[in-house]
Parts: C-alpha cells; sequence; structure tokens
C-alpha cells in the first residue's frame, strides 16, 4: 500500500542506513550505501573521512555531471514479507565543501551518528533538497 | 578493504535483498530493493506478482530506454562499523516477458525464495548481465 508523504518522511528519517543512486554523463547508475540525516525535506549525507581521496568519487563526479539523485531507505525481514517497506526519496543534490551550511549538515551527522565522535567527519557533505517522496508498504 | 572478485560474488549471491539502480532518458536516477537470484554473471529479478501493472513501472520503462543498471547489497551494523560491507555489480539489464530464457530465470528466484511458491511469480523477470563487480568491506 501506498505510504502517505507524513508516513514516507518518517520511516525514512527514522532509518540508520540509506542507498544512494547517482548518474553522470555516461548514463551508467551508481549506488552506494550511505549514512545519512535528515530535517524539513533536506538530507545530509558524509561524504568520506580520507579528505584526499573525496574528490574523486564516483558519487561526486556523478553529482557535478548531474545534480539528480535518488535515496532508498527500507525495511527486509526475509522470515516475514508483510513487514516489508521501503521508502524513496528524489532530489537535487550538492557537493558541500565547506562553509555554514556544510558545518551545518555535518552536526546532524554527529549528532546521529555516535561513530562520528570517533571518526571525525572531514571533507566533503553532501546537501539534497527532497522534491518527491514515494512510500509503500506491504501491510499499509 | 577493496575485495576480490570472487568475494564480492560470494557476499553478493549470498544476499536475500538488493537495490536496483535505473537510469531513463530523463537522468532521474530510480532505485528500488528487490529479490534477486544470481548464477554465473547473470542476476535475476523478478517484477512484479501483478502482471497488469508490470508494463508501467518505471524500472522497467527506464531500462527499455537505457539498459545500463546497477544492483546493490550490503550489510549495515549500526553498533559495529566494523562489519560493513558492501557489493555492486554493473550491468546489462534486459525485460523478458515470456520463453525459455523468462522460465529459467524464474525458477531461480522460486528455488531462492519459498514465499514464491505462495505469491506465484507471473509476468516480466528482469535479466542482468554483469560485467563489472566492485566490493568493499570495512574490515577486510
Amino acid at each position: 500500500m501506498k505510504m502517505t508523504t507524513a508516513q514516507a518522511k518518517r520511516s525514512f528519517s527514522g532509518s540508520r542506513v540509506a542507498r544512494l543512486a547517482t548518474t553522470g554523463n555516461n548514463r551508467q547508475p551508481h549506488i552506494v550505501p550511505v549514512t545519512f540525516a535528515y530535517k524539513d525535506d533536506v538530507v545530509a549525507i558524509a561524504v568520506d573521512h580520507k579528505p584526499k581521496s573525496t574528490k574523486n568519487l564516483k558519487r561526486i563526479r556523478n553529482i557535478i555531471e548531474n545534480q539528480k539523485i535518488s535515496i532508498l531507505t527500507d525495511a527486509y525481514n526475509d522470515l516475514d514479507w508483510s513487514q516489508l517497506w521501503w521508502v524513496r526519496a528524489d532530489g537535487i543534490a550538492q557537493v558541500l565543501q565547506e562553509g555554514a551550511d556544510h558545518d551545518e549538515l555535518a552536526s546532524w551527522l554527529v549528532d546521529k551518528y555516535v561513530q562520528y565522535q570517533d571518526i571525525p567527519l572531514v571533507g566533503a557533505v553532501i546537501q539534497i533538497k527532497i522534491h518527491t517522496w514515494t512510500g509503500w508498504s506491504y501491510s499499509g
């Protein structure tokens, strides 16, 4: 059954991991698991812990070529398919290397994941402005 | 640490759920969770249990416009990031509506998921020929 937008946002923001899909000029989709934080139709994604390698990441190169992205959270339960649900958020991405917005989004990630207190979040953050929510659950 | 291709195939084929990314002519990536079966660099994905709606699915329309796809399996463990791993398989997709290849791929899915004995697999199957494997694990 289709979720309402409010349900979709709730399920999405309660998730600990998401998958990010990007596509550059060569039309080859790219997909990676990501940690993320969410507030008010904006998603923050940490790029990397090793700033030197950040610029060469395929997801970054794709976003520079094509800002349209999609990000998915879901629940899979092999023993009970009636528990399945997923939420897809489509939006426009931007890579923030530094500045006030960068630092604000990085702080959301540190607040959500205690791990970033041990593995400092350095380097770029991806900011995504979500324009379309789609959510589905098996049992409504 | 980077996985070898053999490790990547092993981790991928042992997974119960994957995420499929497609992109059509409008360059908007699309991503959905999927059940899948794997053998010898070919992935089979079930499309839908309701054949009437199959043809209008976005993933199908995207594949018809652009056969390049990417499919990801991963493990996320919120309590222990040293357990994280992911495998991405890039390939060329084709939608099979019927025929011997369709039936062969459908049989892989039924063998893997007992659920398809109760929810019959009807309608199209997506066949993906994988050309590139990329795998990463936190702890190698």
